[in-house]
């Protein structure tokens, strides 16, 4: 039985090409004792894996040449050599890599319930993207019953659920999305109060149409010129979460920082940034939460799954090109 | 008796020409009941002005054109028509703009003692800089002892209160300046850490060597390339903030945002616009503390005082070249 691993084997500038990666098909080693093999399901693939790749200094390791991809995922123990605390059969989520098979002692994995939801959706909603959604939405934007709130990559694996909690707390929300399927979606399945399409609107238009009395708080994850246009609109002591910049990722040189920036100081505005580890310890609260939003019809989880590992390098793209509808996902297990 | 006023003339792209105001002379005119006739002694002259003089939405009205130019001052009362609460030979200091003489219901004017500290320090340490620098550092900065604190703008009116607050406080404080001049003022006399001389050394290396563990706080009065290297050196939950961007107040296109604003994310660092306004009504408080800090040596206060309203516009820009040493003041009466 042989692993299929995306290796990490040049550092991209601007956006990745194929010969970023090479897809091998290695052995799996012997388990050592109280090591557990993974056969994994699915693989999350998500923006901030681009950051990972660069040089320097970040709020993670960057991840080294010749080694598996790092990447979130949900699999199977299908081999358990005396681990103490899981068996066969068990379902587990961590950092599994790009990759087919896995093993670890099971630090940092954590157990979920196949039947309590499906698979996919604990590497998305009830994993890293909607912690995210959840923490800074809640902590940083520290929204407030009607309050306006806007979030772009609306449609997205943490856009379209920072915008379901605001609307759960008694919030206006807008979103910014990439097409009429996506802006349609939002506002008809996800109970969006408005959509603004970047593609086709002009913002600042767009902006006064759909928030007329300006913005409580912005959840950024795409930067350059919709964070420029939000940052025109703010209301007296708005906050922004800065919680990526995907529009600026892969620029070969200097990202676009936001012109328009001295708002903050007009409107006595806030604009922090944050990490979703930072809240780890609250996690367990927040996915029982959000659990019963879903459980309640409250909050609607999507996910795109795309499937084959060979396929992971055209998959990642549609992270950047924006095609694609909701959390994305590659299958990778053959069974 | 005449006034001479410095009227607004026209609204300027980049750095103000002398045909942006008129020096005219008018008469006096008679005093209503309850009215103060104020001969004023001196005017603050603040990077602030700029920003009131461009139309739109800011966190004041722009001053319109053919009325007198904004400023604050400091004067003495040499006429009362009944005034409830103000005499002649009264001091006050308030909005008097830039003129000789300034008529007023006493309205938003508070009254000084010219015994206590000098005149021209009312519109300086004890005036609009130094409750900027109080509450922007204290509320807003919010530094705790130990706190690598680094402050651009360091020998000007707002930026050399903020370091000395922070020294009284216990941080580490570091000052950037233009000039070795101010660097040495701002280290020999105000008792900074250290200096960062901008125009002759790379702010980058500079950084390094002056702030080696990163920066818990910084104070902008300056943005450009300064606020962006200071972002690139951040220690976790840093907090910036942004109080003015002297070298963006005169581009003639669109100022230069931060590229590095996603150290925020990284740092889950925060970026926080202040008007000092909305502190009004804790202004005795810190006058009060701010004066015996004054009284006990703590804090120094320096006054570049230059004379005649004449010289207004050549004054005015000091501001931008840099070419002033602390608080920059214009004395105004003849007397």
């Amino acid at each position: 039985m042989n692993n299929k691993q995306i290796i990490f084997k040049k550092r991209p500038e601007g956006l990745p090409e194929a010969d970023t990666w090479e897809l091998q098909s290695n052995e799996i080693p012997e388990l050592k004792d109280g090591e557990v093999l993974i056969e994994q399901q699915y693989i999350s693939l998500d923006p901030a894996m681009r950051g990972w790749m660069n040089e320097g200094k970040s709020y993670i390791e960057p991840v080294q040449i010749d080694n598996v991809m790092r990447a979130g995922s949900v699999g199977k123990v299908i081999k358990s050599n005396n681990h103490p605390k899981y068996k066969e059969g068990d379902y587990l989520t961590g950092w599994g890599g790009v990759q087919q098979f896995t093993i670890t002692d099971g630090n940092n994995w954590y157990q979920v319930d196949p039947n309590l939801a499906p698979l996919p959706m604990y590497i998305g909603t009830l994993g890293m993207p909607g912690m995210t959604a959840y923490f800074g939405i809640l902590e940083v934007g520290k929204i407030k019953e009607g309050d306006t709130v806007l979030v772009s990559g609306a449609a997205g694996a943490v856009g379209s659920i920072v915008g379901q909690i605001a609307k759960i707390k008694g919030c206006k929300v807008i979103g910014i999305a990439g097409g009429a399927e996506k802006c349609k979606y939002i506002v008809e399945e996800l109970g969006f109060d408005g959509a603004i399409d970047y593609k086709s609107e002009t913002m600042k238009d767009a902006l006064k149409r759909e928030c007329p009395k300006g913005i409580d708080v912005y959840f950024d994850n795409v930067g350059g010129a919709i964070l420029d246009a939000a940052l025109s609109r703010l209301r007296m002591h708005a906050r922004i979460v800065i919680c990526g910049a995907i529009s600026q990722y892969n620029n070969k040189n200097a990202i676009k920082g936001p012109s328009n920036y001295l708002s903050l100081l007009v409107n006595r505005a806030t604009m922090q940034g944050m990490v979703v580890m930072d809240y780890a310890k609250d996690y367990r609260k927040a996915a029982m939460e959000m659990g019963m939003w879903i459980a309640q019809g409250k909050l609607k989880s999507k996910e795109d799954i795309y499937e084959g590992i060979e396929n992971f390098h055209d998959t990642f793209l549609r992270l950047f090109s924006g095609n694609k509808m909701g959390k994305l996902v590659l299958k990778v297990s053959e069974s």
